[in-house]
C-alpha cells in the first residue's frame, strides 16, 4: 500500500513558517510557495531533481498550464522517457519568489495590510529565489538534490544554488545562461520596465482590482521576445513576408508577418503574467553577478566545489552567448570542478533551450545518468 | 560682387508648386521642404553634394540644432577641411518628407482642413523621400549631383536615388546601410511604434496642441538606441557599473549607469522629435526593399548604371551588418557598376558612422576626390 504524501503532486502550496531574510536585508514573513512534484522520492531521498524556471516560466514544467491550457513549458525535457524522468526522479518545480503563479510576489496579499503588496514588495535577488527553493526542499524532506537543472534565469538559480550551497546538490545543469547580466541585457530589461511604468494603468503599481498595464506589458514582452530569437531565425521564419495581403498596405496595421507575430506574443503574454512581477524578476536578473561577492573572481565562487557541472549554450543565442558559458567553464576549471560543456548548433537563438532538441536531451540525459 | 541667391543658405524653406504623387498612389499637395545649403554652386552646377539624413536626423547637418543647441549631426563629415567641404562643394541637406523639422509630415497643417494632418498624412516611402529631394534640387538648379551621401536611412535614400535616377547623380556613398529592412529591424521598429501607440496621449495621433505621447516615444527611442550600439561597446562603456552609488539600491531607480544613460536618451529625444513622424519614418524604412520591384533581383535595380558607388560598413554594426553591404556590392558587381567597399573596424555599432572616424573620413574623401 502506497501512503500518499499530501506534500507531493501537482498544484501544491506551502507557507513558510520562518520569516525569510532577503539579500537586501529586508524580512519577508509567511512566504508562500506554489510548486509541483512529479515522481516519487526514493527511500534514501537521493533522487530529487529541482527544475528552475526562467523569467516568465512557472511551476507547470510538465503539466498543463491552468491559464493557457498549453502543455508544460519544458515537457520536452521533463516527463516519462525524458532526461528528467518521473519514473526515475522525484522532480520539484516551484514558481519563483516574486512570481505571479502562486508564490509570494508583488501581487500577493501583504499579511500586514490585507492588500496586495504591489511596489511595497521587497526587491528580491536570484539568491533569494534560491533560498526559497531550499526552504521548499526542507519542507519536502529533500536534503541533497541529485541535480538542479535550469535554462536562462533557471540556469542562474542552478549556478547560485551550486555555488552557495554545494552541500545541497550533487550535479548542476546550466543551459543558455550566464553568471552575470550584461550591460545590453540590463538595457533591454530597462526598456521593458519603462514600457510598463509608462502605462498610466500601472498607477505606481497599484492596479490590482482595476485595469492592468497590459499595453505596457505587451510592449515589454515584444522587445524581450526579439532578444529570444536570432536574426537568422527571424529571417528564415518571416523574412519580409506580408501578413494576409498581397501588397503593402500603406498603413499602420501589421503588414508584415513578423509584426503580426510580435503583436500576438505581446497580447497573449498579458493574459498570463503580472506586470509588477515582470518588474521584480527582471530586476533580480539584472542584479545577478555571481562573481561580485568575490571581488569579480568568478572561480572563487566555486572554490573546492564537489558539485558536477554541465553547461550548454546555443550558437545563435545572443542574449546569453557562448562566451558567457565559456567564462563559467573557465572559472570552474580554475576551481578544479568537474565540468562538461557543449555548444549546440541552433538557428533558434535563446529560445532554443525550450524547443525540440534531441542533442540537448542527449547531453542532459547522459550527464544525469553518469551521476546516478 | 557676389549676387546672393536667397534659395541658398541656412534655414531655408520652399513649397513645391506641383502636387506629389506618392508610391501609395495618394497625392500630396503643397509639399514643404526645410533645407540648408553650405558652400556655393559653381558655374556649371557640377559640384553639388546631397547629404541624406537618418531616421532621427534633420537638415542641420553642419549647423547648430535650433532645439538642442548642439553642433550639426555630421559636422565631423561636413565642413571646411572635411570630406564634404563647403569650400569645394555646394552641399544640400533637407529634412525628409514625413519629418518634423519643417518638411511636410504628420505634424504639418493639412491645407485642406487647416489642422495638423496627424494620421491623415499619407504613408510615405524612401522613394517618396527621394522624389522630394529631387524636387528640391530642381528648385536649386542642380541637374546632376556630384554625389549623394548618406548613412543608415540616408544610405537607403542614396541607394534609391542612384538606382532609380542614375541620370541625376555621378557618385553615391552608402554608409552603414542596407538595400532592405530585415525581419529583426522591422520587429524593433514595430516595438517602438506599439510603445508610442500604447501611450494614451497618442490619442490616435491627434495630440497636437495637447500633451504629447512622450512616455511612449521615450520607450521607443530607448529600444532603438540599444540597436545603435554594440554589446561590446555597451560593456566597455558601462559594464555593470553603478550610477552615483556604492551598492545596489534594491529599488527601481537607475542603479546601473547603462539604465541612467538609456533613460537620458529617451527623455532628451522627446524634446526634439515628433511621435507621429517616428511612426511614419520607421514605416518608410520597413517598406524599403530595393529588389522588390525587380522580383527580388537586386542587381536588376542597378542594371547598366553609370553611377560610381562606395559602400562602408562597420564590424560591430548589428543593425545593418556587413553582409547587408556585401549583398549590395555583389549586386553592383553583377550589374557591372564601379564600386568600392570597405568594412571598418569599430566597437561602436551602428552609431559608428556618426562618430569620430578618421578612416571613414579618409574613405569618403578619397572617393569623392577621385570622382571630381
Amino acid at each position: 500500500m502506497t501512503v500518499h504524501d499530501t506534500r507531493h503532486g501537482l498544484d501544491r502550496r506551502v507557507t513558510l513558517t520562518a520569516p525569510l531574510t532577503l539579500a537586501s536585508g529586508q524580512m519577508l514573513d509567511r512566504v508562500e510557495i506554489a510548486y509541483e512534484t512529479y515522481g516519487s522520492l526514493n527511500t534514501d531521498a537521493s533522487n530529487a531533481v529541482l527544475v528552475c524556471h526562467a523569467l516568465t516560466g512557472d511551476q507547470h514544467v510538465a503539466s498543463v498550464h491552468p491559464r493557457t491550457g498549453k502543455p508544460g513549458w519544458w515537457s520536452r525535457m521533463v516527463g516519462v522517457g525524458k532526461p528528467v524522468d518521473p519514473a526515475r526522479h522525484f522532480i520539484v518545480c516551484a514558481n519563483v519568489l516574486g512570481g505571479c503563479m502562486g508564490s509570494s510576489g508583488p501581487g500577493s496579499v501583504d499579511p500586514a495590510t490585507g492588500k496586495p503588496f504591489a511596489m511595497a514588495f521587497p526587491v528580491i535577488t536570484v539568491a533569494d529565489m534560491v533560498a526559497v527553493q531550499l526552504a521548499l526542499l526542507d519542507h519536502l524532506g529533500v536534503g541533497v538534490l541529485a541535480a538542479v537543472v535550469g535554462g536562462s534565469m533557471g540556469g542562474m538559480q542552478a549556478l547560485q544554488l551550486a555555488a552557495a550551497h554545494p552541500e545541497r546538490v550533487r550535479s548542476a545543469v546550466i543551459i543558455a545562461s550566464a553568471a552575470r547580466h550584461s550591460a545590453q541585457n540590463i538595457a533591454f530589461h530597462e526598456v521593458g520596465r519603462q514600457a510598463i511604468m509608462a502605462d498610466p494603468n500601472w498607477a505606481q503599481g497599484n492596479y490590482y482590482g482595476g485595469p492592468t498595464p497590459s499595453a505596457g506589458l505587451a510592449v515589454a514582452r515584444m522587445a524581450a521576445h526579439i532578444t529570444y530569437l536570432s536574426e537568422a531565425g527571424l529571417t528564415e521564419k518571416f523574412g519580409r513576408r506580408l501578413q494576409d495581403r498581397e501588397a503593402l498596405g500603406f498603413g499602420f496595421d501589421a503588414d508584415f508577418q513578423v509584426e503580426s507575430y510580435l503583436r500576438h506574443q505581446g497580447l497573449s503574454f498579458v493574459d498570463r503574467f503580472d506586470a509588477n512581477s515582470y518588474l521584480y524578476i527582471t530586476r533580480a536578473m539584472d542584479y545577478f553577478d555571481l562573481a561580485a561577492p568575490h571581488d569579480g573572481r568568478l572561480a572563487d565562487a566555486f572554490k573546492g566545489t564537489p558539485v558536477r557541472f554541465a553547461l550548454v549554450s546555443f550558437t545563435s543565442d545572443w542574449l546569453y552567448p557562448t562566451p558567457e558559458s565559456r567564462r563559467i567553464v573557465k572559472a570552474l576549471n580554475a576551481a578544479g570542478a568537474e565540468v562538461s560543456f557543449v555548444e549546440l548548433e541552433s538557428p533558434h537563438g535563446h529560445d532554443a533551450f525550450l524547443l525540440e532538441s534531441p542533442e540537448l536531451n542527449r547531453v542532459v540525459d547522459g550527464f544525469l545518468r553518469a551521476g546516478e
